[in-house]
């Protein structure tokens, strides 16, 4: 039974990592500092503090290469599962008639669907030990405003969440999941900022961005002292309590004796890609191994592909610093693709940073294929994945194919950052045959 | 850290039982044969043979007490995250401020979102082994129809299911899930079989039943001889297969020295309960242990507290053979729980053996009572429990508050037999005030 114990790589609840990996401190050029958008200077610890708490702008700021994970926040990690099961795709191999190996990390398996939980419950701890009773977000798919309305519920905190209005109404489901968990849940723009209402006004059709979420919740935290903000993906803090992902997945790894030679996330702001890559990247960068990382995007978002690597907006308002990201502009608004969680306009700093510097990749996919791609992987493996990781999915069937046809036998590790359960509705649609190709013109 | 390390009780992969145990071979008196409703005399083989192949029927009327798992199907039950992690409930434990100790098996993992994939997957294999190339069934809540879908389609067999109207109209996605594996499935009553024409035409406005679309799925069994009939409880063979939950949970509690006082299930058909219970009653009828074995059932479907142990039919139409068991009688229709999957007006007759030769007992909970503690224990450990396990759910927690009055360390062991992320139209309803006690009326 040796070769079945290397279908599922599990770890105790002890081997939960005990400290969070920062790749600022080691990618040899240093990320470029957010800026004020009027004075084009460094943002300052003072400017932040108006919607972050000090504990999180300290972790935003810093170098160091490994930060200390809160025993707290470790026991409360059990809850989401962690660690997550390493899983070998046997039948998927067995379809492809693929020389490769291929493992995907179980990130499924939270209770709230997705790797999302990871930060959710470091940014509930850090602000409630600052002394904060209210959290505010915004929420793409409903993935990330689950996982703070269960983190803010574990730590008896208020949970506000903008929930981008497509998503709303695609997924009426994931807001009842936010109830359950004791949040409040608003459709996005709406009537509770000034911001919302002015959209509202301006752009009554709009089916909502991440952007304009974002600037909503801002807005909400800026004006209210018991209130901050949390974010889901692309600051620096939230790549940092992702990593528990990839350094569970390397310790998985080095169990079964197995060097990865590809390592693929979805991305959209960049949080599990960061959160599953980042260590091993940082292995790389000091020679220790050649594994490639690989970011796969959907053509309707597609930032590293086709948008620019500059100072851009976080939000669609202006509302936040200017960040050095690749970015197609803080007004673009993605079509509605079913894969909600990645429909934003820009590239995590750190990510882009990593890109930029030569140690990560990213391939783009359209809609239709990614569902393709999920289909058979719900077929093989029984699991029905979430749209944004279908796009993770597609680039590890794509590179099995291509390790086929040079008779190679690689080893492709992806990330499975989501089930799909509350996104069936995509998979009705496509089963239907009444998906379309999306591109960028709507889905 | 050792205390953390009890939180979750995780096993290998090898660990997966290599044997089914069935209580059949220990219970003091045998269970009643089933009969031939014609002659009262016991059904044989050959009458099964129309709807159940060979080595399924061998396996219903076996009274050996262990069954071996082909190796073929323990592979597969990796799939469905077997073997799946025993929990402390500790944030729950905490809020009810209780000194007992409570444990949950983790059936919710399972791709499919329940426990059902155990047999599903046995059946499947047996079938396929057996030459059969189409297996057909009914669905409740759906939970049935999913495993069995994805065990047809890793056993590359064609799968049809009928799936009772009510669930089918309030639970659409689970017909995508099934579908996403490759199933078809119809709303029963159907128009596709002449039992189903018939109920269209009777009862026009019947929300339909268990039985009704059990009735269905033997009709298409018994007139195609390369289609045979696939139950998702009820039966011996389907409690035999869900006993691996059973065999993990009590290798799990001896790896932390916990004796149980009390183990709880759900009951609809009985299969959970069963597959939990029985290789610990097993030790119990043998003296080796004192546990007390509980079965939850809704107020709207009580077979136990309420029904009659006698022969009865398994389904609506009369088409199966008579079941020694307890039963509401094979033609009361429970009203529209959320927990569709409890809505079966009889008890497999395994549990009611036991019950009746006293080695298990029933309480039985309205709906609104069960989403009361289905919601405390989602805010506590981040599950969002099935509307099914919310029974099981309700009785830990009343034990846990009997035990805090007693101040006594009771040891409360309960199956969470699935996830309600496809029954979060019950949670809705709850959450907004709308749901009324269902008692036998409705809901």
């Amino acid at each position: 039974m040796k070769e079945i114990s290397d279908f599922r790589v599990q770890l105790d609840v002890e081997e939960i990592p005990k400290k969070w990996y920062n790749l600022a401190a080691d990618l040899p050029r240093p990320v470029p500092p957010p800026l004020n958008p009027g004075t084009k200077e460094p943002v300052t610890k003072e400017e932040l503090g108006l919607i972050f708490p000090p504990s999180i702008i300290a972790q935003e700021m810093s170098t160091e290469r490994y930060i200390d994970i809160p025993d707290e926040i470790r026991e409360n990690y059990i809850l989401i599962n962690r660690p997550s099961p390493l899983q070998r795709a046997t039948r998927l191999e067995k379809m492809l008639k693929t020389p490769a190996k291929i493992f995907f990390k179980r990130e499924d398996l939270s209770p709230v669907g997705s790797h999302k939980a990871n930060s959710a419950l470091a940014q509930a701890y850090y602000n409630r030990h600052d002394g904060i009773t209210n959290l505010t977000t915004e929420t793409g798919a409903g993935q990330w405003g689950a996982a703070l309305a269960l983190a803010c519920n574990i730590f008896e905190m208020e949970c506000t969440v903008f929930m981008v209005r497509v998503s709303y109404d695609q997924k009426p489901f994931r807001r009842t999941v936010m109830e359950t968990y004791g949040a409040t849940v608003h459709s996005s723009p709406s009537a509770v900022t000034e911001y919302g209402r002015l959209l509202q006004k301006t752009m009554p059709d709009t089916s909502g961005s991440l952007g304009m979420a974002i600037s909503e919740a801002v807005e909400i935290a800026a004006k209210n002292p018991d209130t901050m903000y949390a974010l889901g993906s692309v600051a620096n803090h939230v790549m940092l309590h992702q990593t528990v992902i990839g350094q569970e997945t390397m310790m998985q790894l080095k169990k079964i004796d197995v060097e990865p030679d590809y390592m693929i996330g979805c991305v959209g702001g960049g949080s599990n890609f960061a959160g599953f890559t980042f260590p091993m990247m940082g292995e790389k960068i000091k020679g220790k191994n050649n594994c490639e990382f690989i970011a796969a995007e959907p053509k309707a978002a597609p930032s590293i592909t086709e948008g620019k690597y500059e100072y851009d907006h976080g939000d669609t308002a202006g509302m936040t610093p200017l960040f050095k990201m690749y970015t197609l502009g803080h007004n673009f608004v993605p079509s509605s693709i079913h894969a909600g969680g990645l429909r934003y306009h820009g590239m995590a700093p750190l990510v882009s940073a990593a890109v930029d510097q030569g140690y990560a990749r990213a391939v783009s996919y359209d809609q239709l294929e990614t569902f393709d791609a999920g289909l058979l992987f719900a077929r093989a493996q029984g699991v029905i994945p979430a749209p944004e990781s279908t796009h993770a999915i597609k680039a590890a069937i794509d590179l099995a194919l291509e390790a086929k046809k040079k008779n190679e036998e690689k080893v492709i590790v992806f990330n499975l950052s989501g089930h799909g359960l509350l996104d069936l509705g995509g998979y009705e649609r496509y089963l239907a045959g009444a998906m379309q190709p999306s591109g960028k013109n709507g889905a």
